[in-house]
């Protein structure tokens, strides 16, 4: 490959100052040299995923964003709440490169014979630090993608597609036969719809807007319950019994729902209970919250008996806990599919000077289902 | 053995009637004869758990309650709202025996070797039913009291001793190293703190009254929190930083205690954190709720990461769990420790008539820490 690669290449830098301001800008850094079992890779795609959101803009007041700079090297600053500043201690006065997930082509490989085969292949990669022109990383770590996927094919190839089998995968680990989703219109509900009719695990759908019900509907969705609806509890409640679903995902995180999904499950169990227990059903009940679209407190009655459980789950503890050769095979299965089950729709393309602009983080940031963005760092606008 | 054994004798039952009224009473049942691997064990001493509490007066306005019949069989009444019996639909006109656990003398035994063996011990048995004056179980469920132990010395030998050994084993086998305890001047509160102190496990223990805290340190508890205090919050990060204690044993249930819990484990585990986490600390913490002493809504802000759980726990789920083995493991403790750790303090005998009057439900029924009651079925009052 003769691609010419610069000395110095763009990454875009978060940091957090003590005096209570975020700064986001885009740093001039040295391109590394890729050791023996390295590649370099010229970044043409890397999404932006809400879980990119805390790291990029923290608790900041985005409403009250600036962008100064120049035109080719904007700096977006935003004020901090004094309160939320002892819950950034870790990350204060240090500028953090961003980006969880991207894809591009390997412009450069070390000596080592696995890094010299991606030379040329487009390839997805994880491990922060995606905002940028360039990235280096371990050639083991690189999955390569069919020889037919661009780069914006397979950006998204991680942090969406391993949650869903992630969550697909919790479901049979523990046991379950059936699972919830909630937010469930979203680019990510979109594929664990797809994986669970691919599959045969029946799937409810839980969705905060009746268009997003027929969207899901349209796409194949045998069980989608709207929570605006005067009826939710009753027909989330039919959904349950239906499917037997007892383990639920929920992006929302903060109000009732987990608490009336639990409820609901409850009811549904024992709508068919022969013998009364004064503990409620035996069967364990679980929510996982994954994400947090409401920041709200979480609030919930327990009447659901005393076989239940609400936790906290994230991608990465449980690709540990799967241990290495699981892992793999997911990963596998979303190169095997990436065009199907796992295909990402973006609303927009931007640079990263694009992404700096109010009127592209005025929508990215919002959080809103439905709106999401890719980044080409090495665009030229 | 030469005790005469009558052919009916009293069994307490509890009814609720679908016209929405509780009715507790006290039957004339058949004394049963023992089959092959069977005794009969009149029972002397058996405790009025919070427990226990449930099934005996369900959600009855007690308040209310009124108590009719003769004096030798008392009737007692009390009105159920009728919101309330949807969730008790399992157990409507139905007439059921109450009483977790007790302990009595094997008066009859059936022809096997195991059960003959039994024969004039005092025992201490579980598996409801024995707020009665007999009691028919299997030879194997029972465990022989030493010699020195009275019925009443056995009484509470499952429950509260099962139960705190089974948090200490909880927390072993889920990788913690200390744990914390709420309403922790309770009877099991008191127990644990000895169980903890003797097996140099550190323990936490949240109390809601300066009394309690005084109690409890005069017992040698060395971390002793006061819910009530101003400074709570920072009290409790110290406490579990100086223990790291990272899973608590919840009795209050409702509220925002387990919330705040977690939130004082994230914030102790932070303050020597050197590297910044957007997820929060990667420990895992976790709440259990296994007592329902507030029931209001529990509500928490999610300020502790992601790697957290809150779920019930429950003691025979927990047994089932370890298996058997384990399980006799607990038990042959509780039967060698039973008057020192596992030792249970009382505030009133009754019999069961006596059980069934005003002055005494008006105070076992209460839920107050500190109140507990022993009923002796074979009391002649």
């Amino acid at each position: 490959m003769n691609t010419p690669i610069p000395r110095t290449a763009l990454q875009l830098r978060s940091l957090v100052k003590r005096s209570g301001e975020l700064e986001v800008s885009l740093a001039d850094v040295e391109v590394p040299k890729p050791a023996d079992d390295e590649v370099l890779v010229r970044i043409e795609a890397t999404p932006i995923n809400p879980s990119d959101l805390g790291l990029l803009f923290g608790p900041a007041d985005m409403r009250s964003a600036q962008v100064g700079g120049s035109a080719g090297r904007p700096v977006l600053t935003a004020p901090i709440d004094p309160k939320h500043l002892p819950g950034l201690a870790g990350r204060l006065d240090e500028s953090i490169p961003v980006g969880n997930e991207g894809a591009g082509l390997v412009v450069a490989a070390g000596g080592s014979a696995a890094a010299q085969a991606l030379l040329g292949r487009t390839v997805a990669i994880i491990g922060g630090a995606m905002y940028a022109q360039y990235r280096c990383i371990q050639a083991a770590q690189c999955l390569p993608l069919p020889h037919d996927a661009t780069a914006a094919d397979g950006a998204s190839c991680f942090v969406n597609p391993l949650t869903a089998l992630g969550m697909v995968e919790t479901m049979r680990r523990e046991g379950h036969k059936a699972l919830v989703h909630t937010a469930a219109a979203s680019n990510l509900g979109q594929m664990l719809n797809r994986i669970c009719l691919k599959d045969g695990v029946a799937l409810v759908n839980i969705v905060r807007k009746a268009e997003q019900a027929g969207l899901l509907k349209s796409q194949g969705a045998q069980h989608v319950v709207d929570s605006t609806s005067p009826q939710f509890i009753d027909e989330l409640t039919d959904a349950l019994a239906a499917t037997g679903a007892t383990i639920a995902f929920d992006a929302i995180g903060g109000g009732k729902l987990a608490g009336q999904i639990l409820g609901a499950m409850e009811s549904a169990l024992n709508r068919n209970a022969s013998v009364y227990s004064r503990y409620g059903s035996a069967t364990h009940k679980q929510v996982y919250l994954y994400g947090m679209l409401d920041p709200a407190p979480t609030t919930f009655s327990r009447n659901f008996g005393m076989a239940w459980g609400i936790g906290g789950w994230l991608l990465f503890p449980f690709l540990q806990t799967i241990g290495p050769a699981a892992a793999q095979k997911l990963r596998e299965r979303v190169a095997a599919e990436l065009k199907t089950t796992f295909a990402s729709h973006y609303t927009q393309v931007v640079s990263l000077v694009g992404a700096l602009q109010p009127e592209a983080f005025g929508r990215y940031g919002q959080r809103a289902t439905g709106e999401k963005f890719l980044i080409n760092p090495n665009a030229t606008n």
